[in-house]
């Protein structure tokens, strides 16, 4: 586990856009796989639920799910099982994602699940108070991204620096095991630069890097200045 | 399509048991698609969302998906897209599953998606009333299943046949094209005969199989009395 | 409950505006009331759920719960029980408004209480499509109104019209006995004598009201040409 | 504020009950009111949002809410806005209760309203974690409630006092200005008693109370052993 924690950490969600579903999704795994072996970066990619075991069973790079429910196996019908992301490839997962929100009590749950199940957990939050919150839950990672940045293309580590450095600071005194991810808006490696200079160790990214010409180069172009 | 429609159908919910997560669930859709093979029943597996790959690169029976999100692609973290499971392999879904309830305009939208993407569509329902409704929508089928004898062990063919029959006659009434599937406690042939004796097309079942201590004999037995 | 029912209708939704909370709402129900006294529309107010009771205790108009959660009385916390609403000086409730979604089993279960309870069943829905669904329900009223429109200013009465008319006739046709509304855009007089023309009953509105300088006035536009 | 949050509290969640509905619930807050003027105690009480104005017209203790929806005032139809419930008369407010549990960002924003608005917040959680994480966001009560036990008639005081025990130490670590309060099972003095012998500053709850064959005896046998 230990080694997919390895910071600075890049962690590229999915999401469910064309582009990165199916067929497309693992060319884009691919091209994070070729990255991470260029630059040496810890890539990591959270594909949608159903793409998991192909990419799985075709990169080497770590293979995060997107959201984890709330529930121990049995009679659930549609919801997202632990176990069974686990089981198809996945080593980790975002939780409470900004898409995705949890209840409270649920991502006690499923932080508790993962810890369990030896996967990385990746809290994300929204800001200064809720990633307090979340670092008592004792997560891997605390990823904060304020939802009114997230597709925007203006990256929170230039917009909001006070929120990363604040999320830092309550952070290291509340559980200093819990590494923090800077996300929403980030896209350029002068993006992901100002993000390690704040303090965080890593950055989660989308729609900068699934839309664009060419997604290897935005992400050659992120982890360009680190 | 209409290959996959051929009644009488039985649906097979793998839900979010151990015993039909990852290796647990390929091992069940083999049997089902042995059954099917034996028996010439048209038998459909409906299992988690990170098994539909793996699984529909076995089996040639038809796979579904246990649920659907009403979203199109795009920027949604963790939610279950049609064309995602679509491309893994799922070629119909649940909707609505009592244990998976959805709102009335997000069935309608991800009904209309099946519809243009040629995909089954099977509207989950609770009692006549939510059936009549669920008919306009205009799904290839309606599963009856009074949610009180989900799990239960005792079929609702038997315990309720007034609400097989009372849906089988309304949904004649507003839209023929519909089929009617009967779940809820179904798991002996006893219990699928007197399904389509009310007129059922077939069946939807899940724990009285997938908890069976033989699966694929409590498959034989379900369909011995067509 | 016939007089409660007389259209056409006008019923106003508060919803949560600052304009029509508190004392605030009692001024706009007050000046609805006045309303329906010099034009004879039968007005009905659908304040907050703590507004039900001051504002039943001052006028006479009927007063309307803009929501009713599916529970029965017991040990639930922060719902809305029908049985208080109603004790408060309820006689109907809004239902699945586009602001608030219902699952399909709940909104049968909501329906069938108020019809129990003799209170008035208003069904909002956003499409001909879930028009057809809900009246099969058999609500006293279905208020179709397009999402999009709702709060735009712009009349669905004018800018889809084709919506209306379908949902008038499909209703004619599944449930005679439930009665249409027109929402989303009603401000004028124009767009009620558009929604009557139409075939509906009456409307469901509240920004162009709410928001309006002078409300009075505003609804006194609004009925002038019926 | 201050008198409001006097210790050792009592706070009764009238829940929707119909023993505690409309009339009902105005009598058992007059009850209450009895028993604090008779023992000294702090009672408050929360009933079902429609009642909030009625009985804070009658009674001088301090009322709740059950619940406040995340909202800021607007087109919110069936929501619960603060403003609303503050105007009716409620000083506080019990915030992602068990039967009704919220997102954390959700938690965040209303616990933030409630301060900017001078309301007292009741933040409920089921165990030491989430009680910790709710300590962060600052609230004026955490109510430690283990879901199992709510109207089990098992007191959480004596039945898991390690429970109690953690989150009063927890808490006092993360936010001394934080009270606790103990719930679930609640309803005998012994059980009050053993709750602040734990360090509770008081107690939540519900039917112990509210089903009682005499509400006011059972509140009067509560308060007995403080």
């Amino acid at each position: 586990m230990n080694k997919i924690k390895r910071t600075p950490i890049v962690i590229l969600n999915f999401k469910t856009y064309l582009e990165s579903t199916g067929k497309n999704a693992l060319k884009l795994a691919v091209a994070s796989q070729l990255v991470a072996e260029e630059t040496g970066v810890n890539m990591v990619v959270a594909p949608q639920s159903p793409d998991i075991y192909p990419i799985s069973n075709e990169i080497t790079i770590p293979v995060f799910a997107q959201h984890i429910d709330a529930i121990n196996a049995g009679g659930h019908t549609g919801s997202t099982l632990l176990e069974c992301v686990n089981e198809a490839g996945a080593v980790g997962s975002l939780i409470n994602h900004s898409e995705n929100r949890m209840k409270l009590a649920d991502m006690d749950m499923v932080v508790k699940k993962t810890i369990e199940k030896q996967m990385v957990s990746v809290l994300c939050t929204n800001n200064i108070e809720t990633s307090a919150a979340a670092a008592t839950l004792n997560p891997d990672f605390v990823a904060i991204e304020p939802p009114e940045l997230i597709g925007s293309g203006i990256p929170v580590s230039k917009a909001e620096p006070e929120i990363v450095e604040g999320t830092v600071d309550i952070i290291h005194e509340i559980n200093p095991k819990t590494s923090i991810l800077c996300g929403a808006g980030i896209s350029t490696g002068e993006d992901m630069k100002a993000a390690l200079d704040l303090g965080a160790q890593g950055v989660l990214l989308a729609s900068g890097i699934i839309l664009a010409k060419d997604p290897k180069d935005a992400l050659l172009n992120l982890v360009s200045k680190i």
